[in-house]
């Protein structure tokens, strides 16, 4: 630490870092960079020659003037004609160099939508990222196709048409970074060829809907009932397409049956709409074989979606459409202004993860854990809150409980959080406002402790109830 | 192979996966969906009964039923009242499974804003993302805050603060998938905020105009000179924001002075408005330190962006901004509904990376290198072409080229491209056309290669001008 004060200026306080800091000019920039920074010097100030200031801080001169000058460039310091400097701006302090948290936890965690993250199959993801970073072609870590790397797009389109009865070529498959961008991109799309409104069913997955009003469409609502989304309203509306969760309602969890997928196929082909399906976790399917996607029905009419946010983790931000022909170009384009690609290492590590069979082996080995909780949870339901009517639970990775109307549900879900206990609100989903319900996630929570945390959970429940009434 | 016919029905060409590939009624199921959608089997076909399949394919019946029952759930087979099964709809074929290949090579590649991609370092790279692997808790792998991991917020706002004279916070720091990115959502929060005009440098990017463009934003181009920007013409204008390349203006390679830096901070403090300094690629300056950003003038005035294609490869779509105080909750909202934050894993890994000083050994390590590259490029332009006159390479990765006026720019990347060499023209960057030349990137070609590739460049210039003249 060096303290220099000259009669003619202003005071430094120049704290100098350490020697293995880089060269002595950058840490004396630093220095007053810092100085005028926190405000100790201020806009007008004139700083001591240096000459001066050289032989205070027992530096050469030429290490002083390197620095000034380097300050001089970057608009720091001004060099007055007659041959003072001065400091030029000021800017004030910043603080200590912590981050807020960024995500919440809860000791129980009901969340839907999240599958078991400590399942998550490192080695397996590990192992891809190796063989990526020891094989792929260096060209192959530039700028990207904005459909996504073809690796990635074949083996998608082996996958899909395997396991979730898609009829895909890869070049209709476009990469996105989870599914929020896909729809985002979609919306983009079909706001780019004029259209306007789309459907989405009432209630659906608020997320989607905000991407939808983000890119300028008008959504209209169509009710869900028993068996999802009532197909025959759409006759009725003036949209140019449809967002559909048809195997696995969100959060209803109802699934769509056959006529009614047909119709929807009719709709779309006599519209000349367009089916957008979000088929987020079908691969988890516990009484029968999973629905294949509707995608199959009508390639030409379906833009089918998909992530790995359910079947490996959220935080991979890897999603995926399929679309009607000629409909990929169009979506690259967007996607590349948007983002230029998805990572290319991630792709690549994706495509060899699906091509070694990881992703069923990782599915298989899940499927049974999963359904297993679902039983936990559904028992635990009929002992502790009987009243309740789970629906939605042959599938996917969680159920949506009614609560007796009148329950307050933004009650139960802040006191439950407060106790520690993570949910999500049934009616927050609803466009047309609907009863109360809780959507129950147990992608996260272990079997042995489903009883407990819904005995705990139905305490918050008549806490709230018998503080309403 | 099993081939079946008929007679009450149709012919069927069932080929079934053989044994290993699941179970008998999946692998039907596929066989049969396959037939509708080629076209083999049509809408309205009747098939054979359950029983009767099931005896000429020497499967039990319970098998066929299986596989029937799946496929009138998934909406391609109708059971009848009779009891038949017909199928429902069908859908054209798909060609065989490989998708169109996504980068285009070139034997010489001068195209600018690449790094040397094999120089990547991949080693220190798998070394993070293993450690992420091994040591980040699962909870991390899940749903994402729009700012970004508060690991990497941190690690960069040391870095940026050190290597580039930021002056930032962790949170202000909000991470994108690449600038591309970073910048659409800075044009999405302005529009949100009811800004419509931004100024952009004349020429400035063409991919950073369209995404600009895109958000809604009108572009107002500023011109630029031998010094950048020329600041005084914005006082002129009536814009909320202007777009600059301070300190290594894109393509020309111009530095701005210190004092139209301060006259840029000095406009935006009377307008209220807000400078988006793209940093694009300072990391890299061969004759004296780096000129510190802009926004270490004023922080509550500029988003500085940056990102790691140029100091690591654009494959990794990692980018970042530093935002004014209270801007990045706004830019992380507007994040999440565009992709819900970049992927976990590769954040943690950079954060690993910068913590590790990797970062900093890769640009010490590469710095020279593209010293060595600049020097050969500039000897041999003034050896074959020699009434060139190379512009901006002080810095980054590129020099600006301008031809003889008169010249056919298109006709001379198009011709180049034919011979295998990849440039990019100046004036697809320029808004208001300008005179014909050439951006020259020295990132991707060897040393010992410049001569030769600008013999042949030059070669191909003299065949455009000695046919168009």
């Amino acid at each position: 630490m060096a303290r220099s004060r000259t009669s003619s200026t202003i005071p430094l306080h120049l704290v100098l870092a350490p020697d293995g800091a880089g060269p002595v000019h950058r840490r004396l920039e630093q220095a007053l960079r810092d100085a005028i920074r926190s405000g100790r010097l201020t806009p007008g100030s004139v700083l001591p020659s240096s000459r001066a200031l050289a032989g205070e801080l027992g530096l050469s001169r030429g290490v002083v003037v390197e620095a000034f000058e380097q300050l001089v460039a970057e608009g720091y310091l001004v060099t007055r004609p007659g041959g003072a400097t001065t400091v030029a701006a000021g800017s004030t302090a910043t603080g200590a160099r912590v981050a807020r948290p960024d995500v919440r936890l809860f000791e129980i965690d009901f969340r839907p939508g999240r599958p078991d993250l400590a399942e998550f199959p490192r080695r397996a993801w590990l192992r891809s990222i190796r063989e990526v970073l020891e094989v792929t072609p260096s060209e192959r870590l530039g700028y990207l196709d904005g459909r996504g790397v073809p690796e990635l797009r074949s083996a998608l389109s082996s996958y899909l048409d395997r396991a979730r009865g898609t009829a895909s070529h890869p070049d209709d498959v476009v990469i996105s970074s989870g599914f929020a961008q896909g729809l985002g991109l979609v919306g983009r799309v079909l706001v780019d060829r004029g259209r306007r409104r789309i459907a989405v069913e009432d209630p659906s997955l608020d997320d989607s809907q905000a991407v939808l009003r983000a890119e300028g469409l008008t959504i209209v609502p169509i009710p869900v009932d028993a068996d999802g989304l009532v197909v025959e309203r759409l006759q009725t509306t003036d949209v140019d397409a449809v967002l559909v969760t048809s195997a696995h309602q969100y959060p209803t969890g109802a699934v769509l049956p056959p006529e009614r997928r047909l119709a929807l196929v009719d709709w779309a082909r006599r519209r000349e709409g367009l089916i957008v399906e979000d088929d987020y976790d079908t691969e988890f399917r516990y009484d029968r074989a999973p629905i294949g996607a509707i995608q199959g029905l009508d390639p030409d009419r379906v833009i089918y979606a998909g992530s790995a946010s359910k079947v490996l983790a959220p935080g991979l931000r890897l999603g995926w459409l399929v679309t009607p022909s000629g409909l990929a170009d169009e979506l690259a384009r967007v996607k590349t202004v948007a983002d230029q690609g998805s990572p290319a290492i991630d792709q690549l590590a994706f495509a060899d993860f699906l091509e070694r069979g990881e992703l069923d082996r990782h599915l298989r080995r899940m499927r049974p854990v999963y359904r297993r909780r679902r039983d936990a949870l559904l028992a635990a339901l009929a002992r502790h809150l009987p009243e309740a009517r789970p629906t939605g639970a042959s599938a996917g990775l969680h159920v949506l409980v009614w609560l007796p109307p009148g329950t307050d549900e933004a009650a139960v879900v802040e006191t439950a959080e407060r106790a520690g206990i993570g949910l999500s609100g049934a009616s927050r989903h609803a466009i047309t406002p609907g009863p109360p319900g809780l959507v129950l996630g147990y992608g996260q929570i272990r079997e042995s402790a489903i009883d407990d945390a819904v005995r705990r959970l139905t305490a918050v429940i008549d806490e709230v109830r018998g503080s309403t009434r």
